[in-house]
């Protein structure tokens, strides 16, 4: 049966891209060699690292202006602590609008102050806050684009001249932006980029240096910048797919076409929640996410029903985080628009037999 | 033509692991989905990370011994920093065998005191500093058991009641030891246990809680026993290919197994840089390593052929390292006793043809 996979993360590829990668798992480009089996410093994976690296800047539309693209491990988490080791000597302002950012201002506060410019915790994050100041004294401010758990999403940027810092994770590389506004944008892969394991960093060069502390090499972006995104051992298999899904998405069009499908995706599905009585959103309606559609059941009798009808068109990662409940579909760049047809053909067949 | 692989890692992989990860990328378990698409919260992948967290005690004989096994991202180069944030209150004691120690003893050095208690570098590292003291009045004691670049190995540890650190990224999983002699073990796995882009580290838990600084949650040992190895999104493919590789390793009869391999292998491979004239080796005998062997030849004018006489036979990754110079055969627990026959084939009609 043809499976319809709407996990949150990691998330689907599309499928040529798990075709190749799968391929040279075993022998890479003919060489007679497993890709996860030869040297890192090869030519065949410096190529690889180069290309890759060199692809987020031409998608983002950000090559010749002064920003580098860096692979590196340990996922959006252990950018948290980066980004304030790197940048923040006094204050920087954080925008709280879910659990990530809430975890993002925890790990900055052990090395300094860190001030919420603005949070909607109070409604458990349903909401983007709007119409906060950022303080022109500060070191950067941070926000979060998408927030995955809570289906919502920053549709503008506020102005600011001091850098600008934004966790991507779950929607980079999915809408049209002028991505120059940001001074460092970070996501983990296992979202529109690639297999869990590797975390991109886009960062303007020129934003760095500006601390005193003595920063250790793994944490510091100028260390990976200088030896090419290679001081050490880089996360192979992952990045080699993430250039695969990044020159996917390239053939398609870009970012410019991603987003067309991306809209069309979103309002099939929005438009279901809304019109079908027994569906609910969690966010509220400007704020709602493209990538991640948050809802719940207005019956809790048709939970059962529902589940298992889910279960048998073959739909699965639906469910909801544990802090909403309810349900979320995510529907990222490599999600066909026929399987939120299914998904949504299953909610209206629901509404017939209720 | 079958290829002889003898990288210092990312370095060969068993054959049918690789025919099982590769297989996995397109289908897990004949579940319609991919290895690398589905939720790391999942039951698939919850089992397939308990797995190979088990395997490695098992392996290690350290169940039931308080010791703890986590899979990581960040590579060996990222515990240089982690051992010291969770373990260095006062002062530390690092032995310097190589230039991964020395890289260690730099990023440590970055939040409190470091003392070498013995170094080899006077000899570019070409043997095992030995009869030095450990005061024990010293947070942890911190050694290399096995230096990639240059060919040497500990053949014992140094008796002492603080806690031991050992960097085992190249020899893990090689040979038979009493590994509850070590407080903490860790190691890249791109050598003998998968591919790049998860680090395993082994730590027995009461050596930690010891510090007063407020270590960050990525880079906090107790936060990830805390959280099975999940407090965020793991590197899910290389921990996959790991776990498969631990277990090629169980069916062949453990460590003790792969163990009498591998000293038929070195002593193959020694046993020709020693008797045949065209080569030396680089590390003095006593401590040369069954994993990495080092060596010269004796004559330059013989590089180009040599050279190409491995080309044509199929051997690719025996350059030495650049600051060492010459050549070095990586021989770990994947590599088939035949590969080294091959090579030794080719150093022995070299002569002849001398
Ligand atoms: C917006 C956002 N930030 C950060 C993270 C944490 O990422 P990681 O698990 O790679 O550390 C996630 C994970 O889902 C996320 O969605
Ligand atoms: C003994 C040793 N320690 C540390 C490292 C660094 O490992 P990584 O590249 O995973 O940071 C290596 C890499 O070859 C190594 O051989
Ligand atoms: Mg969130
Ligand atoms: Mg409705
Ligand atoms: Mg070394
Ligand atoms: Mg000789």
């Amino acid at each position: 049966m043809k499976k319809h996979n709407f996990s949150a993360g990691p998330s689907i590829l599309p499928q040529e891209v798990l075709l190749k990668a799968s391929e040279a798992v075993v022998d890479y480009n003919n060489s007679g060699l497993s890709l996860i089996e030869i040297s890192h410093r090869s030519k065949d994976f410096v190529d690889i690292m180069e290309n890759a690296r060199a692809l987020v800047l031409e998608l983002l539309g950000l090559e010749g202006k002064g920003y580098k693209a860096l692979f590196l491990q340990g996922g959006a988490s252990t950018q948290f602590l980066m980004v304030a080791l790197n940048l923040l000597e006094k204050r920087a302002g954080y925008l709280n609008s879910g659990s990530w950012a809430a975890k993002a201002i925890k790990e900055a506060k052990i090395f300094d102050d860190v001030y919420e410019v603005g949070s909607s915790k109070d409604a458990n994050y349903n909401y983007i806050p709007k119409g906060y100041e950022i303080p022109e004294d500060y070191d950067y401010f941070h926000c979060t684009s998408n927030n995955t758990i809570f289906g919502t999403q920053m549709k503008s940027f506020p102005k600011t001249n001091i850098p600008m810092v934004c966790d991507m994770s779950s929607d980079i590389f999915s809408r049209t932006l002028d991505f120059s506004q940001f001074g460092l944008i970070y996501a983990g892969a296992q979202k529109n980029m690639g297999p869990a394991g590797t975390t991109l960093v886009v960062v303007k060069e020129d934003i760095l240096g500006k601390v005193s502390r003595k920063i250790p090499s793994m944490m510091d972006y100028q260390v990976h910048i200088d030896k090419g995104s290679m001081f050490n051992t880089p996360p192979v298999f992952p990045i080699y797919t993430s250039m695969l899904t990044l020159e996917w998405l390239k053939g398609k069009g870009g970012i410019a076409a991603i987003e067309k499908e991306n809209e069309k995706k979103a309002s099939i599905m929005y438009s279901e929640i809304d019109l079908n009585p027994l569906f609910e959103g969690f966010a509220v309606k400007e704020d709602r996410s493209l990538m991640n559609a948050t809802f719940n059941l207005t019956n809790d009798n048709l939970k059962d029903t529902f589940e298992t009808m889910l279960k048998e068109a073959g739909i699965s990662g639906v469910n909801g985080h544990r802090s909403v409940g309810g349900y979320r579909a995510s529907m990222y760049n490599a999600m066909p628009i026929e399987s939120v047809k299914v998904l949504v053909e299953v909610m209206s067949e629901l509404e017939s037999k209720a």
